[in-house]
C-alpha cells in the first residue's frame, strides 16, 4: 500500500483529495467524533473512542454486570486479560499465551524489571537512555533501591539534542553487566524508533535481558515480537490501542522464559489454582503468574473493542498511513512553520519515525496554550519546549494535518501566544 | 434506627411488610435489577449497579471521553484518585487525604506490606491469622521471599472451624518482633469482625504497624480509622461499594505516618511533579506517593457515584439493615435449614457479624450448583463447604431473604444437587 503526499502547494484541496483516495478514510467514521472543528493531535496520549466501544461498554454495564453479576466471571471476564492479550499480541507479532492485558503500564514495567533483575542476579547494570518516558525511569530507580542499591541505571544520552541516539554509543554499555536493557520503542518526545532486533540481539550476545516499552509503538509501529526473540514489553492501552482514559496496560513475556522469570507481585489471579483457596501461593505454570488482582472490567472491556478493529485493519495499512501523514505534516513544517522559529523535533527518516511529530520553539509552551484555548488544536506539551503532534493513523485526516498546521502558523504569526505564561503548569 | 424483625412463622407476609417498613427500602429502586426473579447473594463478591452508575458512565464515555479528549485530564480525571478517596474514607471514619482509589486490592496491599517492612527493618514477623483471604497472604509470602526470606509470617488458628479467632491467641503472636500486624477486617468465610480499636492497640504498644483489609467491611460496617489511630488499610472497590466488576481498589494511610513510608512502585502518579518530567524520581509529599500509573478513568468513575450513593445514606443506616437483615437470615435458617445438615458457619452475635452469612453443609458445592441452575439463587462457594449469602444491606430485602432460604430448603430437600459434580471447578 502506498501513498501520494498531497502537495503543499495545493493547500487544503489537496489534502481533501488525499483523504479521498486514502484506503483506510472510512475508519474515521468508526470513532465518535463529537466536534470535527478541532483538530485533535493527540491521540497518541488518549486516543479517540471507537463507536463500537461504545455500544460494548453498554452491553457490559447493562447486561455483563446488572444482568449476569456474578456470573460475568464464568461468561468470559476471568479469560479477559488473556484473552485480550492475545489480541494486542496479534498487532505485536506474539503469537497467543505471550500477552497480557492488564494494570497499568507502570506496575507491569514494575513486575517486570523486578524479574529481570532477579533472573540475572549476578549482574549489576541496568541500561537504558535519557530520552526515556521518565515514569519508565523512575520505575527501574524504585527497584534499584528495591535490591539495596546494588544496581546502577547507566543511561545513554542523545547526541542531537534528544533527536535519537547513536547505535553504537548504546551498544557500548551492554556489556557482560548488563542485567537487563530497558528502552521504550518509540521514544515519547522525538517519535525515534529503535532497532528493536538489533539490540535485543546486542543484548543477548552478552547473556543480558530486554524489556521494550511499547507505548509508543502499540498500534502504530509494526514489529515481530516473537521473530525478533524479545524477552519482555509493557505497552499502554490509551494511546494509539485507543483504549479510553487510563485503560489498562499489557505485558508480553516470551514464552522461551516465562518459567524462568517471577512476578513480585503475588496476586490471587497469578496462583495456580485461585479458587481452590490454599493458604500458600504457588505461581501458575507460564504467563499468567503476571497477573495479580482482580482486573477493571468496564476499562478492560473497552481495550477490547477497540483492538479488534486494528486488528481488522492490520498493522502494515495503518503504517502506511502513519507513515503517509507524519510526511505530510513535516511537508507542511518545512514550507509554513520553519520561518516562525520552530525546528524539528523529530527524525526526518521515516524508517525511523513512530506516529507522532515533534515541532520546538522557545516560546512551546505558551505556543500549546494558545493552541488549545484560540484554536482548537490540541496538541500536547513536553519539555522544555516540544509541541507534539500525535497524528493516529485510522483518526486524523490529512485535512486535518493541513488545518492544523495553518492555525498554528496563525497562532505564532499573530502572536497569540503572548498572553499565555511561560511557566509550566503542573499538570497538563 | 431499629428494625423489628419479621416473624418465622408469618413467612412471606411478614418479610414484604418488614420491607414497607424498611427506612431504607426504597434505595433497592435506584438500583438496576434486570430479574427480579433472582435471588442475589453475591453482592460481598459483585454489588448491583446503581442506576446513577450507568448514568455517569454514559456521561464519562460521551462526553468526558469522546468530547473532552485528552482534556479531561484538566477536568477531574487527574484528581480522581484523591477525590473519590476522600468520598471512600467518608465511610471508615477517615478525614480527607488519606484515602486513594487506585490500582487492585492485591496491588495495594503489596505497596503498603512493603512498605511496612520497609519501615520496621528490624522487626522479623508478620502476623495474621489462617482465616484470612488467601491472596492477603499470598502478597505477604511474595513480600517475605523479596526481602530475601528475613522475615516469617505468623498465623493465628480458629479453634472453632474458621469462624472466629480467639483474641488472646492473636495477642500472644504480637511481640516486639513484629514488624506489622495484616487481617481482613471481616473474615471472608464466616463474616467475623474482628475488633479493629483493640488489636491496632495492642500492636502500637509494640511498636508493630498494623494493615487492615477492609473488602467485606467497607460499605456495609462501621468504623473509625482516625480515631481508633489505624495506620494503614486496603479494601476492595467492588463488594460493598458497588463500583462494578474488578473496580479499583483504595488504600488508606494514616496522615501522621504518610511521610515515614514509600511506595515500592515508583510511578509517575506519585512523583512529586508528574509533568515536570524529571529523569531523577522524587517521590510526592504526603499520600500521592502510593500511587502508580494513570488509572483507568472507566472503571473508577463507576466507583465514585456508587460512593456517592452510599454517602447519601450513611453507615449507621447501613449497618442497621445489614444487622437486621442477617438477623433474620439466621432466623430463618434455624427455622428452615438445620433439620437438612446445615450448620451456621458465621457469628450469631450480630456484634461481630459483617454482612454476609455463610451456611455450610458437607455437599454444599454440589448445592451450590443445584442453586445457581435450578433455584434462580445465586450464593457463593467457599472451600471447603461453605455457601456465603451476601446481604446487601441496601440491594437485599426482606423477602428476598425468606425466598432464598425457601429455595435452599426445596433444592435441599427435593434432592436436586445430586446430580452435581462434587469436583471443585477451576473457576467459580
Amino acid at each position: 500500500m502506498s501513498y501520494n503526499l498531497p502537495a503543499v502547494a495545493a493547500g487544503l484541496v489537496a489534502a481533501q483529495q488525499a483523504d479521498s483516495l486514502d484506503p483506510v478514510a472510512h475508519y474515521r467514521d468508526q470513532f465518535v467524533i463529537v466536534d470535527p472543528n478541532i483538530v485533535y493531535f493527540d491521540g497518541n496520549s488518549l486516543g479517540r473512542m471507537p463507536k463500537q466501544t461504545a455500544a460494548h461498554l453498554h452491553h457490559v454495564i447493562h447486561t455483563e454486570w446488572s444482568d449476569g453479576l456474578i456470573r460475568g466471571w464464568g461468561r468470559g471476564w476471568y479469560e479477559a486479560p488473556a484473552r485480550i492479550g492475545d489480541k494486542i499480541g496479534q498487532l505485536l507479532g506474539a503469537a497467543p499465551g505471550q500477552v497480557l492485558a492488564c494494570d497499568s503500564t507502570s506496575v507491569n514495567l514494575y513486575k517486570l524489571v523486578m524479574a529481570a533483575l532477579q533472573a540475572r542476579p549476578d549482574r549489576t547494570d541496568i541500561v537504558s537512555d535519557a530520552l526515556n518516558f521518565p515514569s519508565d525511569l523512575y520505575i527501574m530507580q524504585g527497584a534499584i533501591a528495591h535490591y539495596g542499591n546494588r544496581h546502577q541505571l547507566r543511561l545513554v544520552a542523545s547526541r542531537d539534542n534528544e533527536l535519537t541516539v547513536t547505535p553504537d554509543d548504546l551498544y557500548a554499555l551492554i556489556t557482560p553487566q548488563t542485567a537487563v536493557v530497558v528502552l521504550s520503542h518509540v521514544t515519547f518526545k522525538s517519535g525515534f524508533i529503535y532497532d528493536m532486533q538489533a539490540i535485543t540481539q546486542k543484548a543477548h550476545a552478552v547473556g543480558a535481558l530486554v524489556i521494550w516499552d511499547l507505548s509508543h509503538s502499540a498500534g502504530a509501529v509494526p514489529m515481530a515480537l516473537d521473530a525478533w526473540q524479545v524477552d519482555m514489553v509493557v505497552g499502554c492501552g490509551y494511546k494509539f490501542l485507543n483504549g479510553g482514559p487510563g485503560a489498562p496496560a499489557f505485558l508480553y513475556i516470551n514464552k522461551s522464559i516465562q518459567d524462568q522469570v517471577e512476578s513480585p507481585i503475588w496476586g490471587w489471579f497469578g496462583q495456580k489454582a485461585p479458587f481452590a483457596f490454599d493458604l500458600q501461593y504457588e505461581p501458575a505454570p507460564g504467563l499468567a503468574r503476571f497477573l495479580a488482582g482482580t482486573p477493571p472490567m468496564l476499562s478492560l472491556s473497552a481495550v477490547e473493542s477497540a483492538v479488534d478493529m486494528l486488528n481488522q485493519v492490520g498493522m502494515p495499512a495503518i503504517r502506511a498511513k502513519s507513515v503517509a501523514i507524519t510526511e505530510y505534516m513535516i511537508a507542511l513544517f518545512d514550507a509554513h512553520l520553519v520561518d516562525l522559529g520552530f525546528t524539528l523535533g523529530s527524525p526526518r527518516d521515516a524508517g525511523i519515525r513512530g506516529s507522532h511529530v515533534s515541532i520546538r520553539h522557545p516560546l512551546g509552551y505558551q505556543i500549546n496554550q494558545a493552541l488549545i484555548a484560540e484554536m482548537q488544536v490540541i496538541p500536547d506539551f513536553r519539555e522544555p519546549d516540544n509541541l507534539r503532534l500525535g497524528l493516529s493513523p485510522l483518526t486524523t485526516s490529512f485535512a486535518e494535518v493541513w488545518h492544523g498546521v495553518d492555525r498554528i502558523r496563525h497562532a505564532v504569526s499573530q502572536g497569540l501566544h503572548h498572553k499565555y505564561p511561560a511557566t509550566r503548569a503542573a499538570v497538563t
